[in-house]
Parts: C-alpha cells; structure tokens; sequence
C-alpha cells in the first residue's frame, strides 16, 4: 500500500511561530509528518502540500487545483488533511468528479500542536480507512467513517455524525 | 455503532505515579479514556477492564477470560489494547475461538503518557477498523489493518507487517 | 511562602475551544492551574484572574486594576501571567507604583495548551524568583530574571534579554 | 551568565526506546535538551553527561566524579539532573566539598517525555535560581528553593520540603 497525504491547512496544521505582535498563528509545515513520526508506518507513504489555508477560504479553484494534484499521482489512495469547516463541501466536491480513486478527508477540532489534540487519533482513522477501502470519497471525523453523501455536521456543536 | 474497548494492560497504559524508591512504574486507568475524551466521539462507547499485565505474563488462562467477558457483552465489536509482545499470540487464540464477534486488538511503542506516543493514532486505526468491518480478529499497528492470521512481527525493530 | 498567581490573559493562555467558524481561538481558564497540578507545590497559593486579554489590548486603565486587585490581597508576593507584547511595559508601570511587594511577571511565546510550549519553564523560572526574592518588580522570560529597569527585548526575534 | 547542565540519569531523562521484550525503559539523551529548545535561552549554556543511572544506584565514587567534573568545566554555575531517590544524599555529599561553586540539582517525578511532567517547571526553577544566587549546594523540587542543609522529603508522598 503506498498512501500520499495532502495538506491543505486547516486547524490541524495551525502553529505558533516565535514572534511579537499579537496572534501570530500561521500555518506550518504539515502535522501529518510529526503524527507519522510517531506512528513509524508500515506503509510507503509521501507528503505534499497543496495549500495552507484556513477552511473557509478555500475555493471551488483550490478544489480544482486539488483533482488535477490528485489526478498527477502515480497511485490510487489518498488522504486529504483539511479545515473543518468546509470539509463537507470538498468531499462532495471531490465526490462528484473522482470515481477511481480512494479519496480520505479528515483534519481536527484543536491543533496538533495542541496536547490535547484529535489529530492523531483522526489522522490514525483515516489511515486505517485507506487500508480497508478501495475507492470513493469519505470523511472520517469523531471516529466515523463516512462518505461524502452520508457525512454530516451539528453546526452547534461542530460534531460530525 | 456501538464499541466496547477492553484494557489488559501493556505499554500503552504504562503510567508513573508520584512515589518514591526507583521504577515506580504502574499501569494506571484505561489510556483509552483520556484518548476518548480528546476525540469526543461519535458513536457509543464503554470502556472495561480484563486486567492490567505486561503482555509478557498474559496466560491462555487470561485469555480464557478475554473470550468470556466478550461473550458476556450484548454487543458485537470489541476494541482491546494489549502489551506488543504477545499480541499476536493473543489474536490468534481468540481467533481460533471467536468466529462471530468483531475484535481489533492494538496498542503502543510508547506509553499514551509520552508526548510522542503512538496510542492514539493506533486506538484511531482501530476505530476506524471497527466502522468498516463485520467480524474477524484483527491487528492494527504501525498503520496497517490485518487479520490474525496475516499479521507478522519483525523481532528485531518491533515492527509490525 | 503564599504566592499568589494572577492571569491577565496572553499568549500562555490562548486555547482552542470546539467550535465551528474559522480561527476560535479564546482565552480559557489559567494555564497556570494546570502547570500547578504538574508541579505538585511545596507553597501555599492561589490563582486568580485580573482580566483576559491580548496584551496588546491592555490598556493602563487594565493596569491600575492590577495595582488594585495586589493591594487587596493579604500577602506579599505575586506572579502575573501576561501576554509578551507589553509585558515590559506593565514590569514598569507596576515598577513605579508598587514599592513593598514582590510582582514577577512571565507569559509564553506558545500557548501553555502546545505540547513544545515554554509555559511550564517561564512559570518554573518566575516561581524560584519568588522563592528568593523579597520585593521589586521582575520579569522572567527566556530564562532569565531581570527587573523592570533592566529588561530588554529583540523586536525582531521576540527574545527577552 | 553561562550555565553547565549536567546529566546524571534518573527519572526525568526514562525514556521508551522502540524495541520488544518487556519493560524497555532506558535512559536516552538530557531531556534538559528538549526543554532548553522550548526555552530559547538567553544565556550561555552547555550540556553534558556524568552518568546515566537510577539514582538509588549512584554511589559515593559517582558522586566523586562528578565533583571532578565540575571542577574540570571553566564556569562556576551548575544545574545537575538527578533521581529523585538519592538527590538529597548527592546535595549533602556536594554541599561538603564545593564550597565556591553554585549547584543547583533538579529532578522530576515523572519523565520528561511524559505530557504530564513536572520536569519543565522543576529546570525552569533551578534556572532562574542559578540566575539570583552565587554559590552553595541547593535542590529545586515541588517549586521550592532550599539549600542542601534545609531540604527535607516525606517518605510516603515523595513530596520535598
């Protein structure tokens, strides 16, 4: 099995870099390759960034951008780590065009960097997900596992189900 | 779905109370706790435990009890973390008597306690494992999903394949 | 030795509550109690809260409340957690109107909730400066404790010296 | 200021290394390391290594190195990492010898690489008091500063006083 995460920003990549003036959060370098660190995986597996963007600011052009990435790699399975608060819409995005291949999206509720983070845990779902699918579009958040047109959110609450 | 993870112990719950006189080192409640609360799952959920060993002196006798508490249980999938050491040995007796039940065993390299542990990316596998699976016995470490009867371990690195 | 402890707000304790809609970053309880719980002290203290702000808000109104809330306490000796922007400017402020107690001042450049924050050892530096001073008004960043006449700071780097 | 850390095992440097077989905890590197790159010290610092035992093993002839040791260095501040066991016995071994010298020993009750580590906070006070004091044998333990003539610890609780 030979997985490639793609970053696009979101909560799970939020970090905190050393300087003044404020709320310096930005985003770094993909959590994904500390989670994986720690993980030491089985697998063959690469890292690459297609953007680093908070979730509400990413565009039906970054999803785009995102299927023809995709469509320029040489394998089949696919983890996307991505905001929350459009998760939804680039898995039904994703949905409507990618029929072949194994597509994951999943991100976190609080920042890797954060002690008490879910990304970990997320992360570490989507990756088993990749190993038992083969193909489609699904979200695995709060332990879940669904596909794009079965995943939904509590807009209250911000837990999927 | 509803989910019942089983502690017996292991790495993964290895913790370190405040005492005094050397390696005080003591397997403490279910790590799988604290790993739930970061998550916030959902799905239904219950955490027991079956006992608190080293893998090293887990017996056929515990288990024996293993297979009689999930009997026990009104449901069907089971999450169980266990010490690395014998954790093939133990999904192979379980899976030579358990024909109808779901049960993903994992664990740790590292304590849950340490920061760079790998608990709760494996406890995520293995969530995951148990949304998209029917029954079986099953493995989920270093990233991969494997029946009882595939999974392998290289002796020498701790690694599973 | 009684200290009391007094958040302000700042970098220390940024967290990041579950929420949906974008950069939910908040200030939440003092990180100071959980470094506290960790630490185990050999002290009699308290914590309490002046305020919860960016330290780019506090304002010298914010500041004469301080001076207010330490002259209400009953004891001699404070550690204020404050956002690193205008620390230096509340050491003097403070410096100039609190002649006869002890005031150490600290904060974090990465949330207390990070796991590579510096939260527990600037709290673990200001603590030992109230161990074994007797009154002035101090700041302990970067690991070193200098009074408010004397500290400086490297705008570009952010770095206390 | 220039500091000399100096490593000499016990509790805060266990670490977990990545093999089979058991209860594998060993020591690994200074965690003085990992918390020094939180700190981003604005002091001179160098680390190095005495021994690396359990400090109910450390005996009167290690306890004679290290005093060679630290007369061998060209600085007169020291902080040494030590189990907590025996730091009292070391403290008061030192504190009979080096009369010109600052020593500061520190320690954890729980290892660095635990989330929940006292270890940050305990070098952060041994920091900031190797900042305001000029010589003598002193141990920070439970947020106290005492000299080796004045520390005490309860049996049962492993708290210092």
């Amino acid at each position: 099995m030979k997985l490639v995460f793609i970053q696009t920003g979101g909560t799970i990549d939020k970090d905190y870099p050393n300087k003044t003036k404020g709320w310096a959060f930005e985003f770094g370098e993909p959590a994904t390759n500390r989670i994986l660190e720690n993980l030491n995986p089985s697998f063959e597996f690469e890292v690459i960034t297609a953007c680093q963007k908070d979730s509400l600011e990413i565009t039906d052009k970054d999803r785009q951008h995102l299927v023809e990435l995709i469509n320029s790699q040489n394998t089949n399975k696919f983890i996307i780590t991505h905001g929350t608060d459009t998760m939804i819409e680039t898995a039904i995005y994703l949905g409507s065009c990618m029929k072949d291949k194994l597509i994951i999206i999943t991100g976190a509720m609080r920042p890797e960097r954060f002690s008490n983070s879910d990304a970990a845990i997320n992360l570490g779902c989507s990756i088993a997900a990749a190993n038992l699918l083969e193909k489609g579009v699904f979200v695995t958040m709060n332990g879940i596992v669904k596909e794009h047109t079965a995943i939904g959110r509590n807009i209250e609450t911000g837990k999927f189900y």
